[in-house]
Parts: C-alpha cells; structure tokens; sequence
C-alpha cells in the first residue's frame, strides 16, 4: 500500500494536474478541487478497491476526478488537456458521456441520494463493496441529503460513507456553518449516523477514518475540515476564487509553490458499467368493457414484469396504496423500498439503482413527480434506466383539489428530449405499455388514472412506443378528436353523439405522447379535412401544442385555469375537457355543410 | 381565557364537524383532522391573537381547520356542509380560493418553509405576531423541512413554532419513526430549534408548551404525541383509515362515543390578505450596440426598483454574484436573504414573505429552479405574488455542460396557467420587463443570459406583456423567424446573411412567451407567406409548439439532444440554433421561386 507520503505527493500532483487543466479550458473551479486533493488521493490510492463505488457529488470538481482517474490509469493523462472541449468526455461537471460515470454530477445535493440507491443495491445483491460519496459543505444545505441521511439510516446502510469537503466557502460568500464542524456533526449524529472530523489536509488521519467506512455498523459520516484553494497562497481560503482559473502567470507561480510532484501509485478502484436485460413475460387478461383503473392494472402489470425480471425494484413514497405498487411490495417485499415522503430521494436512490444494474419503477402521484424534477434532469444526464409511473393525473380525481391533481407532469417530461411517455386509456393498454417501458433502456413515464374506466381493447392488441389507436373511423370522418387517457374514454362518449346528431369524427387514442406518431397524426388530420381537436387533462395545451407543430392549427381542449375540488365529471365539465365539451368544440370546428354526412 | 375543560370540549367539537363534513362530502381525511383536534383547540381558542398567523402545512385536515374557522366566528358554521363541493370555498386541501388562506397546502413539507419567510417578514416589518405552523410527522421525511429548520435557527426565528401532530401513520403505513418522538426531537435541536415533547392530547400540557412560543430565543418545535383517528375507537391507532370517511352507520357509532360536545368559544384570530402596491421608478438608460449581459442588467434594474419600492425583497440561492442580484444584497442588505443552496426553501420563503405583503425577487439558475417546482405548483394555489429570475439560461453557458444549462425552465413555467413569462434579449427590455413583472400582481418568470449581448432597443421602447418586437421587416418578407433571449442575436446575423443572399426575411423578438402575442404572430406569419422558424435555447422547442397553435405548422430549431460543455458559439452550432442554422433552415423553408427577392 502507498505511503503517506506518496499520498501526500499524489495530492499535489492531482492539485498540479486541476489548475494546468482549468487554466487551459478557461473556466472551471480549481479552488474547488484543490480543498479535497487529501481526499481523492486517500480515496483512490489508499482506499477504494474494485467492489467499491464512488460519486463526486460535489461535481463543479470534476478537473480532479479527471486528475485521479489518468493517475489511476483509467484514462490517458493526455487526455486531461481536453478538458471542456466540446469533442471531450471530460466535460466541466461529470456527465455519463464519460463511460466511467454512473452518476451524473453539478446539482449539488444528489450524490448521497444516488449513492443510498447504490448502497441498498450492493445489499440486495450481496455485493461486498462499499460506496463512497464526496460532497461539498455548501451542498448539505439541500434538504435532499437530509432525506438521504435518514434514510441511509434507517437502512442501517454500513457499506455507505459521506465525505464532507468542508471548505467552509460557497459560490458566493461563506457558508451557513463556515468552519464549525461540529454542527455538521450533530447533524448526522442525530440522523443516525456514524461520524467523525478530520483534518482534511492530513493524510494519516484520512487513511485511519476511511478504512473504517463499511466496518461501523452505520453509515459514516466524515467532516472534514479543509481550505478551498489549499495549496497556492494566492487563493487559499480567500473569497472571489468560485469558479476561477488561475491565469498562465498566477499558474507558474502556483506550480512553483507547489513543487514537483513525481509519483506513481496503483489503483484498484474500477468502475464498470451495467449491462441491460430485459425478459419477456405474461401478461393479465381483461374482458372487454371490464372497469378497472390504470393504476390498478399497473399493480397487476408490475407483478408480472417482476416475477420474470429479477433485476426490477419498486420504490414508493408512502402512497403505494394509491399508485397500487402494493401488490409488488408484498410479493416482492426484498426488492420492495419505501421512501416514505421524501420524492427527492426516491428519484435519486433509482439513480443508484440503476448505476448498479437494477431497473426501478418510481411511483408516486404524479403532482409529486415535480418535486423530484431536479432529480429528473439529472438522471437524464446519468444516462439512468428508471421508470416513473404518476398516478392520480388530472382533473378526474375530483374531491382532493388541485394541489393533488397532476397537471404538470407531461408539461415536465415533454421537456426531456430522451424521455418516453405513455398514457394508456384502459388496463389492457397498461400492460402492454408497461412491458413497451421495461423493454426500453432509459427514463420513461408512465400516466395513470385514479377512476375505473372501460376495458376498451383486446388483450391481443400491441402498443409499440410512437404508436396510436384509431378507435372510431369512417370513410366521411370530417373532424379528428385526438384523446390520452381518461379523455378518450369522453371522446368516445363524444362521438356517439356526434354520430347520433349526423357527425362523423374520427377518434384516436394517442397513448405515446413522446415519440409522437407523427405521419398517423398527420395523415389522420389530412384525411379529416385538417379539423383537429385534442382534448388532455393537462395544464395548458401541452399536448395539443405538439400535434400542432406535426399537424397545423388544432383546437386545443385542457385544463387552463386553476381547478378546484369536485366531482370527477364535474371537473372535467368545469374545464371544459368532457364529452359535451368535445361536442359543442367539434361542431363549431365545422364550417355548416361539414357537419351534415354525405 | 377559556378553561381546559371548554377547550377539551371544543377539541371534541371540532372533532364531530370533521367526521360529519367527511361523511356528508364522501371523502376527506378524518383520522388525520381527529389526531390534530386538541392542537386545533389550543390553537384556534387559547393561543393565536389578531397578529399572530397559522400554516396547515398537512393540509389534507383541511376540515378541522374549516371548523376552526366557524367555531372561531371566521365562517357559517353552515358553510361547512359544502366541503369538497365544486361550488364551495371549503376545498379538499386548503387553497387560496378560500379568501383567510394565504399560503396553500397538500403537497406536505412546504407549510414550514413558507412559515420561515413569513417569520422573517414579521420581523423586517417590525410586526410583534407570531407564526405557528402545523404539520404532520410523515411530511418531517421531506428534505425541505430541514432546508426550513436550518434557515429559521440560522436567522433566530424566534417568532416562529412548530408543531408536529406525531400519529404514527402515514397512508400506506406507519412512519419511519412511528412513536419515537425522541427521534424527531434530536434532530430539531441538532439543527438549532428549542424543542419539546408533549402528549398531543392532553389540553393543559398543550396551553402551557404553546404559551412559550414567541419568548423560548429560538424557534420552537413542539412534537405532539398523538393517535390517528382519536376518540373514535373503531378507527384510532389503526391502520387503513388515511382518507376515508365513515359511512352513516360509523358516523352515528363515533358521534355517540365522542358525546355532545356543547361549547363556544371565543378566538382572537383573524388573518388578513395584503394588499398590493407598486410604485413607479426611473430605470437605468443604456446605449444601442452597448455589451450588457441581461443578467447585469437584471441586477442594476432590480436596485431601482428597490429604491422606489420598500416591499420588494431579494432571495438568492448562494449565486447572487451570478445572477447578479448581489447589488440589491449590498444596497439593501436587510431586504436580502441568503438561502444557500436550498432552491425549495427559498421559494417556500418567498411563498411567506408574499403572504404578508411583501414581493419577493427569487433568482438561482434558471435549471435549478425545477428543484422548487412543486412549490411553483403550490405558490400558484396560494395566488402568491413572486418573481422568479433564472440566469444562465441555455445551451449559450456553454463550458460548464448540461447540469447547469436552464433547458425545461421555460416548459415548466409554460405548464402553470396565470404565470407571466418573459425573456429579455437585451439590457433595455430586461429593465423594462422587470418593471412590468413588478406591475404584476402574480407569478412571474425573467429568464436572463449569462453573456453580453448589445443592446437593441432605444432607452423609450416599452415592452408591454403580451407583446413583440420587429426587428427587421420589408414589404418583401418571405419568412418569419421568431426568436427570443439569446436567439434573437442569432436570427439578426442571419438576416443579414439572407439579406446577402437576396432572401427577405422578417425577424420578431418574442420577449413576451405567456401571454403570447398571438394575434400579432398570426398576421406576421400571415404577411410572411405562412413560412415561420422558431429558434429557441431550450429543450424540444416548447416555445415552437406553442406559436404553431397560433400560426399552424411552423419550423422549429431548438435544443433537441443532450447537450455538452463546450463555449457557447460551438454549442448554440452544434444544436443547431445558430445564426447559421436559421440561414440553413430558412433557405430549406422556402420553395426555390420565394427565395428571389421579387
């Protein structure tokens, strides 16, 4: 093993490596990187070994991880002086663009989240690693580390260690605590954790704490006291130094005080990327015209999926009984975890587990989904294969008002260019999407519905991703009502009507909502004289905006004002999203002579 | 003062309306209203006076405090009947429709937040009251909760209380902690608070904690031992009862243990909206072709605006020397605060200073406002007046990569329907659109850049809501680009460009997103022969989708892929929304024969 002197050495090389790195790019936080040199050259030449993990929450200090994985042999040291460069890997926070990155970094307070995830994976798949997690001191005042802390407790989570560079400098001014560590301290104490603080800068005590993560019977906590800057007199421990290179003059004199810096030393630690399988099954039969509710099929879908999956995992946050993962917790109660209502962590431990392999279905009422919307972003750029599932969308719900109606949701997965998103209308639909979401690799979502509705497809039907289901048609169609969901099922009481007052639309039901069918919708809108009508319950056209860039012009019908308590079908009334609404919307989308049939 | 006695009897009271409000709407949560009744007593008839104010952060006991409102003579005690009805005020979970609610609730963990902005708003404005907050012990679980107790205890918010009605369940189960308050208690008091256990059923243990509140020199957080479902046997301490209202028969059973309860009472508590004011102020004056960044601009505009008006407070997320909101920090540093990196306390703070009359200016990346979307969602319910200002905004930051490009922050505002969304291309428009958000009296959203950009407009144009711009226009148009922020740059190089090659194209400043200025993009687009091109720095062309349910099918450039570090011309290149994209897309949008200038 590597003495500490080596180690020491090591830390200044990686120190050199930071600065030489972000003054050739022009941007970046060297500061940053040197307050935790100490650590990473412990971490990666005295701890981590090839079970273990390691995330870089803190990941504005990313020229440093680039340092130790070229010190480490990872990749060629040449390869640093690319660092920011727009044909790079090694880009200014840690993205899976970079092979060795499981979890993307740079919005601060995710990497414990994720690392829990990949600590609870390790246990479940007897694994004998540890996962080692570097944080900045800013960071822990995002309330997302303290749902991670309690959780990692409450997992008794031993095989899980937190480093705190605490540098006692943020962005733009000191931190809350500055250098008193000791509040951080008391902090994981009293969340249940093993802690300790060490000097930051000294090597042997970082070499004795650190071994000692994944033997403490707890997860562990080091604080340790560090100086942004820490090395070169100029920045050191001084304000304005956030985010700065050094320029080619203050450089020379910073590697002049530095010194040479001549070592090599081994690593064990590497990281590997999981592989995706996926095993097809099963699924529930349903009778036509049968009522049953999306979610409710969801519960049903997700049994099946996981009895021939062993890699899938459910997670809920304390409304399993509503989103219906309960029927996945009691038959699977080992690959089953409870994030109680902490929708933050829940998002970033299926960061974790999808780093370590597993799939996790993340299920909550979609309202909740946006409080994990950060997460979301992130765990695009991870690169991760999770599903979301949101129940409870829409006005339908009725009674519990808007504050628990997901409205924004689609707006919000719309707006992630690798997202797959499925609304099914009824529970054939469910399972078939649901097995269309396991069969991809990557972040989809699934809508699901809190009312019962009519089983309105055979169970030999397929749902490809990027499809849609015509479910009325004639040869006279003069207007197209596109539906999602529970306003298909309003579409298809539209229709009826329509038929009985002489009008003939067609009715599609447009469970992908991304990708878009784009020729069908095209060619359906062509074959209905152009008049287009989408109906969502959903904030603001969203979906309806889409079709209109594919299909021109469309009359759009969603919810847009703020809701309120109330029936179900007095909402949709209220919002002007139901059968009657699609009604009076298609007959004035008709010029006179159109709405007689030929 | 009332007794003990009549205070117990009122508890039981306010019990009897709320399984009777439950049963008679058919829904609603009376397990969760019983266990919190003795609260609500003390609170509502022993404790809150004519200043104090009170947050239901578990807003599903909605019921229990609409009892509280009649009992305390706030309401008919008739009204209570109406509950959930789609005509009624009385909604399922607290919304501001209902007029004495300021803050909203039923997304949990946010009730605290917004009782820290509103603590600290009592104490700018000198006000003597106190603020009591609510909340229930599953929705401690939510990070934002020690996002709150770390910024009450790092202002010494002793004007603040909170009260956690421990009943040991949540709604699919019991908490992580079930009955180990101590376990609650530790972590309060390592976070600062003064703390105290009580049984949450016992009134005289309640009148005597609660008096402390206002004089313990710290926050106060009392955690109340309680049972779900109190004084009703048949359903007290047991599992499957969250949100389920007894039927007839249950009702008559628990109203015969429960007894008369015969007491009035009367109650010193009597919230008050605020009323809104703006004053009028002169803005800075720049020069056209002047290298401003909208950022700098947004914070030498938001200091006159606080010049002219005191009500106006800045809130930042430790980036205040990005967003440039540090000039207001340094001229009116009792009107700023410091939230650190805790982008959902500082909205839910934002939320409490608006209650009180305040109008709070919140800037951070414009990505890492989606880590406070759901309190987006919740300050809309509240009918909050905030002022959201993302910086950083697109692909345009460049080196940094995509963790911190505000990419979905436009998606996400577009999702909320009375927010005001404005995106600035220069440094006149920026201080122009800032005086229109502060005219408003609502959500509003400024999405500034990161780079300089020259100033295009004269010191007198005025930027009107629901407005655009023509920047270049010729009776020979023959395409319409429409372009925001950073784009609108792009778009006039391109023009001169097309210019060159004999292509007259008409160039709109779309600084207004909502409300969109559809009549006027409808005849542009109509004048340009229906050719339109949306270029836009932001993921999947939201922006796009919504001008082409105005204008039909339009051409849409925008950020399609996952983007990466690299400068900000190479990445605006690479995601093809450069000047030389809109040349490209603009050529390929015409037939050959529009292409000559006639």
């Amino acid at each position: 093993m590597a003495g500490n002197d080596q180690l020491k050495t090591m830390a200044d090389k990686l120190r050199i490596h930071s600065l030489r790195m972000t003054t050739a790019a022009g941007s970046g936080h060297p500061s940053t990187c040197l307050s935790a040199a100490e650590i990473m050259s412990v971490l990666f030449f005295a701890v981590l070994n090839e079970h273990d993990e390691f995330i870089l929450s803190k990941g504005h200090a990313a020229p440093i991880l680039w340092a130790a994985f070229a010190e480490s042999g990872l990749i060629a040291a040449k390869e640093l002086s690319t660092l920011r460069q727009v044909d790079s890997v090694l880009e200014g926070h840690p993205t899976s663009r970079m092979p060795l990155i499981k979890v993307a970094s740079g919005s601060l307070g995710q990497g414990l989240n994720a690392g829990v995830g990949m600590a609870l994976a390790k246990k479940l798949s007897g694994h004998p690693g540890r996962v080692f997690v570097l944080q900045g001191d800013g960071e822990t005042a995002e309330g997302s580390v303290w749902e991670a802390a309690d959780c990692a407790a409450g997992y008794t989570l031993d095989n899980l260690a937190l480093i705190i560079d605490a540098n006692r400098l943020g962005q733009s001014g000191p931190t809350r605590h500055g250098h008193d560590l000791a509040a951080y301290e008391k902090k994981f104490a009293a969340f249940g954790w093993e802690t300790t603080i060490v000097d930051g800068h000294d090597i042997a005590e970082l070499v004795e704490v650190l071994a000692r993560a994944g033997s403490s019977g707890r997860p562990l906590a080091v604080i340790a006291r560090t100086f942004k800057g820490k090395g070169v007199s100029s920045i050191e421990d001084k304000e304005g130094w956030h985010g700065k290179p050094l320029d080619e003059k203050e450089l020379l004199a910073a590697l002049d005080e530095i010194g040479p810096a001549e070592v090599a030393l081994p690593s064990r630690y590497s990281p590997v990327r999981p592989s995706f399988h996926f095993h097809d099954y099963p699924v529930s039969e349903y009778s036509l015209g049968e009522m049953v509710s999306s979610r409710v099929a969801y519960g049903k879908a997700l049994l099946h999926l996981g009895r021939h999956n062993d890699k899938v995992v459910a997670i809920d946050g304390d409304v399993k009984n509503s989103t219906m993962a309960e029927d996945f917790f009691k038959a699977f109660p080992e690959r089953s975890f409870e994030a109680y209502i902490a929708e933050q962590n829940m998002a970033g431990m299926a960061m974790g587990f999808s780093a370590m392999g597993y799939v996790p279905y993340v299920a909550t009422f979609a309202a909740f989904l946006t409080r994990a919307h950060d997460f979301l972003r992130m765990a695009q750029y991870s690169g991760s294969n999770i599903k979301f599932v949101g129940s409870h969308a829409g006005v339908s719900i009725g009674a519990d008002g808007p504050s628990q109606m997901g409205l924004e949701d689609i707006s919000m997965f719309l707006s992630m260019p690798e997202a797959v998103i499925f609304y099914p209308s009824d529970a054939v639909s469910t399972e078939k999407l649901l097995r269309e979401m396991a069969r991809h690799n990557g972040i989809s979502y699934l809508r699901t519905t809190r009312d019962k509705t009519a089983v309105l497809y055979g169970n030999e039907e397929e749902f490809p991703a990027g499809g849609l289901k015509v479910l009325r048609r004639s040869a006279q169609d003069r207007a197209l009502v596109v539906a999602a969901g529970i306003t298909v099922h309003e579409a298809l009481k539209a229709h009826a009507l329509l038929e009985s007052r002489g009008i003939a639309a067609r009715v599609v039901d447009l469970y992908s909502l991304q990708p878009l069918p784009q020729a069908e919708l095209q060619r359906h809108a062509g074959e209905c004289g152009g008049n287009v009508l989408v109906v969502e319950d959903n904030y603001n056209g969203a979906i309806a905006a889409r079709i209109a860039q594919v299909a021109g012009r469309v009359t759009s019908l969603s919810v847009r004002e703020i809701p309120r308590s109330g029936t179900g079908a007095e909402l949709l009334a209220l919002m002007k999203i139901d059968s009657a609404a699609i009604v009076t919307a298609v007959e004035k989308l008709l010029p006179g002579r159109d709405r007689e049939r030929s």
